[in-house]
Protein backbone atom coordinates (compact mmCIF):
# COMPACT_ATOMS: atom_id res chain seq x y z
CA UNK A 1 0.00 0.00 0.00
CA UNK A 2 2.71 2.52 -1.07
CA UNK A 3 0.95 4.25 -3.67
CA UNK A 4 0.14 7.66 -1.36
CA UNK A 5 3.95 8.25 -0.91
CA UNK A 6 4.33 8.38 -4.51
CA UNK A 7 4.38 12.39 -5.15
CA UNK A 8 2.40 12.47 -8.30
CA UNK A 9 -0.52 9.87 -6.72
CA UNK A 10 -0.21 11.60 -3.41
CA UNK A 11 -1.09 14.67 -5.32
CA UNK A 12 -4.01 13.06 -6.97
CA UNK A 13 -4.70 11.92 -3.22
CA UNK A 14 -4.71 15.79 -2.07
CA UNK A 15 -7.16 16.81 -5.04
CA UNK A 16 -9.58 14.10 -5.25
CA UNK A 17 -10.29 14.38 -1.43
CA UNK A 18 -10.79 17.94 -2.08
CA UNK A 19 -12.83 17.79 -5.21
CA UNK A 20 -14.86 14.69 -3.06
CA UNK A 21 -15.75 17.20 0.37
CA UNK A 22 -16.77 20.43 -2.66
CA UNK A 23 -19.35 17.81 -3.15
CA UNK A 24 -20.22 16.88 0.34
CA UNK A 25 -20.25 20.41 1.00
CA UNK A 26 -22.82 21.26 -1.71
CA UNK A 27 -24.96 18.56 -0.37
CA UNK A 28 -25.24 19.93 2.60
CA UNK A 29 -25.39 23.46 1.60
CA UNK A 30 -28.41 22.68 -0.33
CA UNK A 31 -30.01 21.26 2.80
CA UNK A 32 -29.14 24.58 4.70
CA UNK A 33 -30.70 26.74 1.87
CA UNK A 34 -34.22 24.41 1.83
CA UNK A 35 -34.37 24.84 5.65
CA UNK A 36 -34.11 28.79 5.28
CA UNK A 37 -36.62 29.14 2.36
CA UNK A 38 -39.27 26.97 4.76
CA UNK A 39 -39.82 25.61 0.98
CA UNK A 40 -40.35 21.77 1.10
CA UNK A 41 -41.31 19.16 -1.52
CA UNK A 42 -41.31 16.59 0.82
CA UNK A 43 -44.17 16.62 3.36
CA UNK A 44 -42.55 15.12 5.59
CA UNK A 45 -40.19 17.72 5.60
CA UNK A 46 -42.56 20.46 5.66
CA UNK A 47 -44.42 18.94 8.95
CA UNK A 48 -40.94 18.90 10.84
CA UNK A 49 -40.52 22.63 9.82
CA UNK A 50 -43.91 23.58 10.35
CA UNK A 51 -44.39 24.79 6.74
CA UNK A 52 -46.42 24.24 3.91
CA UNK A 53 -45.52 21.42 0.91
CA UNK A 54 -44.65 22.37 -2.46
CA UNK A 55 -44.61 20.75 -6.35
CA UNK A 56 -40.98 22.59 -6.38
CA UNK A 57 -38.54 23.78 -4.62
CA UNK A 58 -37.30 27.32 -3.68
CA UNK A 59 -35.52 29.23 -6.35
CA UNK A 60 -32.40 29.30 -4.71
CA UNK A 61 -32.59 25.63 -3.34
CA UNK A 62 -33.04 24.52 -7.29
CA UNK A 63 -29.97 26.89 -8.06
CA UNK A 64 -27.91 25.52 -5.42
CA UNK A 65 -28.86 21.83 -7.03
CA UNK A 66 -28.19 22.84 -10.29
CA UNK A 67 -24.56 23.84 -9.08
CA UNK A 68 -24.20 20.64 -7.09
CA UNK A 69 -25.55 18.73 -9.75
CA UNK A 70 -23.15 20.27 -12.11
CA UNK A 71 -20.01 19.32 -9.42
CA UNK A 72 -21.06 15.98 -9.37
CA UNK A 73 -21.50 15.23 -13.56
CA UNK A 74 -17.73 16.65 -13.61
CA UNK A 75 -16.09 15.66 -10.35
CA UNK A 76 -17.09 11.74 -11.98
CA UNK A 77 -15.13 12.18 -15.03
CA UNK A 78 -12.40 13.60 -13.10
CA UNK A 79 -12.10 11.21 -10.23
CA UNK A 80 -11.70 8.37 -12.96
CA UNK A 81 -9.65 9.80 -15.37
CA UNK A 82 -7.15 12.05 -12.99
CA UNK A 83 -6.71 8.32 -11.15
CA UNK A 84 -5.45 6.24 -14.02
CA UNK A 85 -3.51 9.86 -15.41
CA UNK A 86 -2.01 9.63 -11.79
CA UNK A 87 -0.71 6.39 -12.50
CA UNK A 88 0.49 6.69 -15.62
CA UNK A 89 3.53 8.40 -14.93
CA UNK A 90 3.31 11.59 -15.83
CA UNK A 91 5.24 14.60 -14.87
CA UNK A 92 5.02 16.12 -11.20
CA UNK A 93 4.44 19.76 -13.02
CA UNK A 94 2.21 18.11 -15.11
CA UNK A 95 0.05 16.63 -12.58
CA UNK A 96 0.35 19.53 -10.56
CA UNK A 97 -0.97 21.47 -13.24
CA UNK A 98 -3.93 19.53 -13.98
CA UNK A 99 -5.35 18.64 -10.92
CA UNK A 100 -4.90 22.42 -9.81
CA UNK A 101 -6.57 23.72 -12.62
CA UNK A 102 -9.60 21.23 -12.51
CA UNK A 103 -9.96 22.17 -8.49
CA UNK A 104 -9.76 26.09 -8.82
CA UNK A 105 -11.94 26.30 -11.87
CA UNK A 106 -14.79 23.86 -10.25
CA UNK A 107 -14.19 25.71 -6.94
CA UNK A 108 -15.03 29.01 -8.85
CA UNK A 109 -17.68 27.35 -10.87
CA UNK A 110 -20.10 26.89 -7.55
CA UNK A 111 -19.30 30.04 -6.08
CA UNK A 112 -19.96 31.78 -9.34
CA UNK A 113 -23.16 29.66 -10.20
CA UNK A 114 -24.60 30.65 -6.84
CA UNK A 115 -23.98 34.34 -6.85
CA UNK A 116 -25.53 34.38 -11.03
CA UNK A 117 -22.19 35.64 -13.21
CA UNK A 118 -22.27 35.15 -16.62
CA UNK A 119 -20.19 34.72 -18.75
CA UNK A 120 -17.47 33.44 -16.08
CA UNK A 121 -19.72 30.58 -15.02
CA UNK A 122 -19.76 28.99 -18.68
CA UNK A 123 -15.63 29.75 -18.83
CA UNK A 124 -14.81 27.90 -15.57
CA UNK A 125 -16.80 24.52 -16.62
CA UNK A 126 -14.90 24.94 -20.27
CA UNK A 127 -11.82 25.22 -18.14
CA UNK A 128 -12.73 21.92 -16.22
CA UNK A 129 -13.39 20.06 -19.32
CA UNK A 130 -10.29 21.12 -20.41
CA UNK A 131 -8.32 19.67 -17.93
CA UNK A 132 -10.25 16.40 -18.12
CA UNK A 133 -9.78 16.22 -21.64
CA UNK A 134 -5.82 17.01 -21.31
CA UNK A 135 -5.39 13.81 -18.93
CA UNK A 136 -7.79 11.36 -21.08
CA UNK A 137 -5.26 11.98 -23.88
CA UNK A 138 -2.51 11.03 -21.92
CA UNK A 139 -4.00 8.21 -20.42
CA UNK A 140 -5.22 7.08 -23.94
CA UNK A 141 -1.78 8.05 -25.43
CA UNK A 142 -0.63 5.63 -22.37
CA UNK A 143 -2.80 2.03 -23.16
CA UNK A 144 -3.28 2.75 -26.52
CA UNK B 1 -2.68 -7.21 -8.85
CA UNK B 2 -2.18 -8.33 -5.19
CA UNK B 3 -4.66 -5.49 -3.74
CA UNK B 4 -7.49 -7.20 -3.50
CA UNK B 5 -5.50 -9.73 -0.32
CA UNK B 6 -4.77 -7.09 1.71
CA UNK B 7 -7.43 -7.02 4.74
CA UNK B 8 -8.60 -3.51 4.33
CA UNK B 9 -8.46 -3.17 0.63
CA UNK B 10 -10.92 -6.46 0.45
CA UNK B 11 -13.02 -4.92 2.86
CA UNK B 12 -13.59 -1.35 0.66
CA UNK B 13 -13.68 -4.13 -2.30
CA UNK B 14 -17.30 -5.24 -0.54
CA UNK B 15 -18.20 -2.40 0.56
CA UNK B 16 -17.80 -0.27 -2.52
CA UNK B 17 -19.36 -2.88 -4.73
CA UNK B 18 -22.54 -2.86 -1.91
CA UNK B 19 -22.83 0.67 -2.23
CA UNK B 20 -22.27 0.37 -6.13
CA UNK B 21 -24.80 -2.31 -6.07
CA UNK B 22 -27.05 -0.09 -4.00
CA UNK B 23 -27.17 2.43 -6.46
CA UNK B 24 -27.84 -0.47 -9.75
CA UNK B 25 -31.27 -1.45 -7.32
CA UNK B 26 -32.22 2.46 -6.88
CA UNK B 27 -31.91 2.96 -11.11
CA UNK B 28 -34.10 -0.40 -11.57
CA UNK B 29 -36.51 0.61 -8.63
CA UNK B 30 -37.15 3.66 -9.98
CA UNK B 31 -38.33 2.40 -13.22
CA UNK B 32 -40.32 -0.35 -12.05
CA UNK B 33 -42.37 2.20 -9.61
CA UNK B 34 -42.95 4.74 -13.07
CA UNK B 35 -44.43 1.06 -14.85
CA UNK B 36 -46.12 0.50 -11.75
CA UNK B 37 -48.00 4.60 -11.55
CA UNK B 38 -48.23 4.70 -15.55
CA UNK B 39 -46.69 8.18 -15.67
CA UNK B 40 -44.08 8.93 -18.69
CA UNK B 41 -41.99 11.96 -19.58
CA UNK B 42 -40.26 10.15 -22.28
CA UNK B 43 -43.80 10.03 -25.21
CA UNK B 44 -42.13 6.65 -26.42
CA UNK B 45 -42.64 5.49 -22.97
CA UNK B 46 -46.06 6.57 -22.72
CA UNK B 47 -46.55 5.05 -26.23
CA UNK B 48 -45.43 1.31 -25.44
CA UNK B 49 -47.18 1.06 -22.42
CA UNK B 50 -50.53 2.59 -23.56
CA UNK B 51 -50.57 5.32 -21.13
CA UNK B 52 -50.88 9.24 -21.70
CA UNK B 53 -47.66 11.35 -21.78
CA UNK B 54 -47.26 13.85 -19.11
CA UNK B 55 -45.08 17.34 -17.84
CA UNK B 56 -43.64 15.38 -14.59
CA UNK B 57 -43.07 12.60 -13.33
CA UNK B 58 -45.72 11.08 -10.91
CA UNK B 59 -44.95 11.88 -7.31
CA UNK B 60 -43.99 8.23 -5.86
CA UNK B 61 -41.45 8.46 -8.94
CA UNK B 62 -39.74 12.00 -8.43
CA UNK B 63 -39.35 10.72 -4.54
CA UNK B 64 -37.88 7.67 -5.83
CA UNK B 65 -35.39 9.54 -8.05
CA UNK B 66 -34.56 11.79 -5.23
CA UNK B 67 -33.61 9.33 -2.72
CA UNK B 68 -31.32 7.82 -5.67
CA UNK B 69 -29.71 10.96 -6.37
CA UNK B 70 -28.87 11.81 -2.38
CA UNK B 71 -27.46 8.25 -2.64
CA UNK B 72 -25.71 8.71 -6.29
CA UNK B 73 -23.82 12.46 -4.50
CA UNK B 74 -22.87 10.87 -1.38
CA UNK B 75 -21.70 7.41 -3.03
CA UNK B 76 -19.41 9.56 -5.12
CA UNK B 77 -17.31 11.13 -2.36
CA UNK B 78 -17.56 7.60 -0.80
CA UNK B 79 -15.98 5.83 -3.41
CA UNK B 80 -13.41 8.16 -3.89
CA UNK B 81 -12.15 9.02 -0.64
CA UNK B 82 -12.85 5.37 0.99
CA UNK B 83 -10.55 4.23 -1.34
CA UNK B 84 -8.05 6.62 -0.73
CA UNK B 85 -8.16 5.84 2.69
CA UNK B 86 -8.24 2.32 2.01
CA UNK B 87 -4.46 2.92 0.81
CA UNK B 88 -3.47 5.29 3.86
CA UNK B 89 -2.92 2.01 5.56
CA UNK B 90 -5.62 2.67 8.52
CA UNK B 91 -6.12 -0.06 11.20
CA UNK B 92 -8.39 -2.86 10.52
CA UNK B 93 -10.83 -2.43 12.90
CA UNK B 94 -11.41 1.87 11.99
CA UNK B 95 -12.07 0.47 8.43
CA UNK B 96 -14.82 -1.28 9.45
CA UNK B 97 -15.88 0.88 11.36
CA UNK B 98 -16.43 3.68 8.64
CA UNK B 99 -17.20 1.49 5.88
CA UNK B 100 -19.66 -0.33 7.60
CA UNK B 101 -21.29 2.76 8.80
CA UNK B 102 -21.68 4.16 5.91
CA UNK B 103 -23.20 1.94 4.32
CA UNK B 104 -25.37 0.74 7.03
CA UNK B 105 -26.69 4.83 7.10
CA UNK B 106 -26.95 5.32 3.63
CA UNK B 107 -29.44 1.38 3.01
CA UNK B 108 -31.16 2.65 6.02
CA UNK B 109 -31.44 6.40 4.30
CA UNK B 110 -33.09 4.67 1.12
CA UNK B 111 -35.48 3.14 2.83
CA UNK B 112 -36.68 5.83 5.20
CA UNK B 113 -37.02 8.28 2.33
CA UNK B 114 -39.23 5.65 0.20
CA UNK B 115 -41.51 5.41 3.57
CA UNK B 116 -40.84 9.18 4.23
CA UNK B 117 -39.97 9.40 7.39
CA UNK B 118 -38.21 12.79 9.29
CA UNK B 119 -36.18 13.42 11.14
CA UNK B 120 -34.44 9.74 10.55
CA UNK B 121 -33.83 10.45 7.06
CA UNK B 122 -31.24 13.35 7.82
CA UNK B 123 -29.90 11.77 10.72
CA UNK B 124 -29.04 9.05 8.33
CA UNK B 125 -27.34 11.73 5.88
CA UNK B 126 -25.38 13.15 8.71
CA UNK B 127 -24.03 9.63 9.90
CA UNK B 128 -23.15 8.85 6.21
CA UNK B 129 -21.49 12.59 5.60
CA UNK B 130 -19.36 12.13 9.23
CA UNK B 131 -18.08 8.94 7.97
CA UNK B 132 -17.17 10.57 4.48
CA UNK B 133 -15.57 13.59 6.93
CA UNK B 134 -13.51 11.37 9.00
CA UNK B 135 -11.81 8.70 6.49
CA UNK B 136 -10.73 12.49 4.25
CA UNK B 137 -9.38 13.83 7.42
CA UNK B 138 -7.44 10.59 7.69
CA UNK B 139 -6.42 10.54 3.75
CA UNK B 140 -5.28 14.55 4.23
CA UNK B 141 -3.30 13.66 7.17
CA UNK B 142 -1.45 10.83 5.06
CA UNK B 143 -0.73 13.09 2.23
CA UNK B 144 -0.08 16.56 4.10
CA UNK C 1 2.92 2.77 -10.75
CA UNK C 2 2.88 -0.28 -13.31
CA UNK C 3 -0.93 -0.94 -13.00
CA UNK C 4 -1.21 0.51 -16.51
CA UNK C 5 0.76 -2.47 -17.90
CA UNK C 6 -1.48 -5.00 -17.47
CA UNK C 7 -3.53 -5.74 -20.04
CA UNK C 8 -6.02 -6.00 -17.96
CA UNK C 9 -6.17 -3.46 -16.08
CA UNK C 10 -4.74 -1.46 -19.35
CA UNK C 11 -8.49 -2.27 -21.34
CA UNK C 12 -10.41 -1.04 -17.86
CA UNK C 13 -7.78 2.47 -18.19
CA UNK C 14 -9.40 2.67 -21.81
CA UNK C 15 -12.67 1.90 -21.17
CA UNK C 16 -13.27 3.73 -18.24
CA UNK C 17 -11.60 6.77 -19.74
CA UNK C 18 -14.47 6.33 -22.96
CA UNK C 19 -16.73 6.07 -20.23
CA UNK C 20 -15.74 9.33 -18.18
CA UNK C 21 -15.41 10.79 -21.96
CA UNK C 22 -18.94 10.27 -22.83
CA UNK C 23 -19.91 11.66 -19.88
CA UNK C 24 -18.07 15.05 -20.26
CA UNK C 25 -19.82 15.13 -24.28
CA UNK C 26 -23.43 14.87 -22.51
CA UNK C 27 -22.59 17.49 -20.36
CA UNK C 28 -21.31 19.84 -23.42
CA UNK C 29 -24.03 18.93 -25.05
CA UNK C 30 -26.78 20.02 -22.84
CA UNK C 31 -25.32 23.29 -22.76
CA UNK C 32 -25.16 23.08 -26.80
CA UNK C 33 -28.89 21.94 -27.07
CA UNK C 34 -29.81 25.03 -24.47
CA UNK C 35 -27.86 27.16 -26.59
CA UNK C 36 -29.91 26.55 -29.34
CA UNK C 37 -33.24 25.95 -28.31
CA UNK C 38 -32.91 29.58 -26.18
CA UNK C 39 -34.71 28.37 -22.89
CA UNK C 40 -32.97 29.56 -19.84
CA UNK C 41 -33.64 28.74 -16.70
CA UNK C 42 -31.06 31.06 -15.19
CA UNK C 43 -31.81 34.63 -15.55
CA UNK C 44 -28.08 35.26 -16.23
CA UNK C 45 -27.63 32.67 -18.93
CA UNK C 46 -31.12 34.68 -20.61
CA UNK C 47 -29.58 37.76 -20.13
CA UNK C 48 -26.56 36.42 -21.88
CA UNK C 49 -27.99 35.17 -24.80
CA UNK C 50 -31.00 38.22 -24.83
CA UNK C 51 -33.31 35.47 -24.11
CA UNK C 52 -36.33 35.55 -22.12
CA UNK C 53 -36.13 33.40 -18.41
CA UNK C 54 -38.39 30.12 -17.77
CA UNK C 55 -39.37 28.34 -15.50
CA UNK C 56 -38.53 24.89 -16.90
CA UNK C 57 -36.42 24.09 -19.65
CA UNK C 58 -36.90 23.28 -22.64
CA UNK C 59 -38.37 19.80 -23.66
CA UNK C 60 -35.66 18.95 -26.00
CA UNK C 61 -32.70 19.69 -23.28
CA UNK C 62 -35.30 18.20 -20.28
CA UNK C 63 -34.56 14.84 -22.62
CA UNK C 64 -30.34 15.54 -22.99
CA UNK C 65 -30.39 16.08 -19.37
CA UNK C 66 -32.44 12.64 -18.51
CA UNK C 67 -29.80 10.81 -20.89
CA UNK C 68 -27.23 12.61 -18.95
CA UNK C 69 -28.23 11.54 -15.57
CA UNK C 70 -28.87 7.87 -16.60
CA UNK C 71 -25.62 7.54 -18.50
CA UNK C 72 -24.26 9.31 -14.81
CA UNK C 73 -26.01 7.11 -12.41
CA UNK C 74 -24.60 3.77 -14.15
CA UNK C 75 -21.05 4.88 -14.62
CA UNK C 76 -20.63 5.39 -11.40
CA UNK C 77 -21.32 1.70 -10.72
CA UNK C 78 -19.20 0.98 -13.80
CA UNK C 79 -16.16 2.84 -12.74
CA UNK C 80 -16.25 1.65 -8.67
CA UNK C 81 -17.21 -1.93 -9.89
CA UNK C 82 -15.08 -2.41 -12.78
CA UNK C 83 -12.29 -1.46 -11.34
CA UNK C 84 -12.51 -4.10 -8.27
CA UNK C 85 -13.22 -6.28 -11.33
CA UNK C 86 -9.67 -5.60 -13.15
CA UNK C 87 -7.99 -5.57 -9.52
CA UNK C 88 -9.65 -9.69 -9.00
CA UNK C 89 -7.92 -11.69 -11.90
CA UNK C 90 -10.40 -12.02 -14.41
CA UNK C 91 -8.77 -13.70 -17.55
CA UNK C 92 -8.31 -10.91 -20.52
CA UNK C 93 -11.33 -12.34 -22.53
CA UNK C 94 -13.86 -12.07 -19.91
CA UNK C 95 -12.72 -8.47 -19.22
CA UNK C 96 -13.13 -7.70 -23.08
CA UNK C 97 -16.65 -8.99 -22.74
CA UNK C 98 -17.86 -7.06 -19.98
CA UNK C 99 -16.17 -3.82 -20.56
CA UNK C 100 -17.12 -3.64 -24.58
CA UNK C 101 -20.54 -4.51 -23.90
CA UNK C 102 -20.84 -2.06 -21.09
CA UNK C 103 -19.00 0.73 -23.28
CA UNK C 104 -21.29 -0.39 -26.52
CA UNK C 105 -24.84 -0.76 -24.56
CA UNK C 106 -23.98 3.03 -22.58
CA UNK C 107 -23.50 4.94 -26.55
CA UNK C 108 -26.13 3.16 -27.76
CA UNK C 109 -28.64 3.89 -24.82
CA UNK C 110 -27.40 7.83 -24.74
CA UNK C 111 -28.43 7.86 -28.98
CA UNK C 112 -31.38 6.08 -28.87
CA UNK C 113 -32.58 7.81 -25.59
CA UNK C 114 -31.72 11.21 -27.68
CA UNK C 115 -33.89 9.77 -30.44
CA UNK C 116 -36.65 8.56 -28.32
CA UNK C 117 -36.75 4.87 -29.28
CA UNK C 118 -38.01 2.19 -26.82
CA UNK C 119 -38.15 -0.41 -26.33
CA UNK C 120 -34.33 -0.19 -27.29
CA UNK C 121 -33.74 2.15 -24.27
CA UNK C 122 -34.58 -0.10 -21.69
CA UNK C 123 -33.30 -3.15 -23.54
CA UNK C 124 -29.58 -1.13 -23.45
CA UNK C 125 -29.98 0.10 -20.02
CA UNK C 126 -30.51 -3.58 -18.98
CA UNK C 127 -27.83 -4.94 -20.96
CA UNK C 128 -25.78 -2.52 -18.82
CA UNK C 129 -26.93 -3.52 -15.47
CA UNK C 130 -26.24 -7.19 -16.41
CA UNK C 131 -22.57 -6.10 -17.27
CA UNK C 132 -22.49 -4.64 -14.03
CA UNK C 133 -23.91 -7.26 -11.95
CA UNK C 134 -21.61 -9.81 -13.46
CA UNK C 135 -18.93 -8.24 -12.35
CA UNK C 136 -19.55 -7.22 -9.24
CA UNK C 137 -20.54 -11.67 -8.56
CA UNK C 138 -17.18 -11.88 -9.64
CA UNK C 139 -15.53 -9.30 -6.90
CA UNK C 140 -17.57 -10.39 -4.20
CA UNK C 141 -16.69 -14.15 -5.07
CA UNK C 142 -12.78 -12.62 -4.62
CA UNK C 143 -13.40 -10.99 -1.59
CA UNK C 144 -15.43 -13.24 0.83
Amino acid sequence: MHLLNDPVFGLYALVATLVSLHLAVLGSYTGFVRTRRKVFVNPEDASTFKATGAEVDHPDVQRTKRAHMNALENAVPFLAIGFLYALSGPSKVGAQAYFFTYLGSRVLHSIIYLVGKQPWRTLMFAIGQAAILGMAVHVLRTVL
